[in-house]
């Protein structure tokens, strides 16, 4: 896709906040940040490329697990500071963990309660090393 | 609301991002940030309440227009360092530009298309001054 679209990537030192939601159900899968590189590689490749804030490099999601993150759609707000990805989430889980989506807890009066769906085992995808 | 939950609000220079849903059709509506001020207020409150990066403050979503966001659930992500609401979006829009969503357009290889519903004539809400 073209890369027709100023970013506001000054507001936040470079960075845009990323929703992800899944292309069918659109549920919400995670939130990840874009540097000016990860857009365009974005834009180039149709998968899902972050910037990684802890270890400070360009992600490509999925590289290591083959989960990648197949854009279908993006949306921009109105200030163009904040994009929303449509993705098909390949192995069906975004989280690390092994959830759908890293949204898998709800704040109650007890504390957190698991509310999410668990697609693997960490372990067995990243190894346990 | 009590405020059992440790955000890691050191990520970002003392904010967090908040995905912002509708709680009954899961519609994205913004993307907005929290400092811990905001976040206590939100819980005391059930109305949502961030931070204004560009005025600088606190900022009481809807104080001016009416339009306020009751919220109904809250979701934490994997690294507590995002939270989701959901909510009652008094008067259906949460856009200023009077569209309920802020994701009102969508990124094509001609530029940006209009996919939005507009709800209200800011001018009418904020006035023309």
């Amino acid at each position: 896709m073209k890369n027709n679209l100023n970013l506001a990537f000054d507001k936040l030192g470079g960075l845009v906040p990323v929703i992800v939601q899944d292309a069918v159900s659109h549920e919400v899968l995670m939130l990840a940040f874009m540097n000016e590189e990860a857009w365009r590689r974005t834009l180039e490749t149709g998968e899902a490329h972050y910037y990684s804030r802890s270890r400070r490099q360009l992600w490509h999601k999925g590289a290591t697990s083959g989960h990648v993150q197949r854009v279908q759609e993006i949306l921009v707000d109105c200030d163009a500071d904040t994009i929303l990805l449509r993705v098909e989430q390949v192995g069906g889980a975004a989280c690390h963990t092994g959830y759908r989506s890293c949204f898998y807890r709800r704040l109650t009066a007890d504390g957190l309660e698991v509310i999410g769906v668990r697609i693997f085992d960490p372990k067995e995808v990243y190894g346990s090393g």
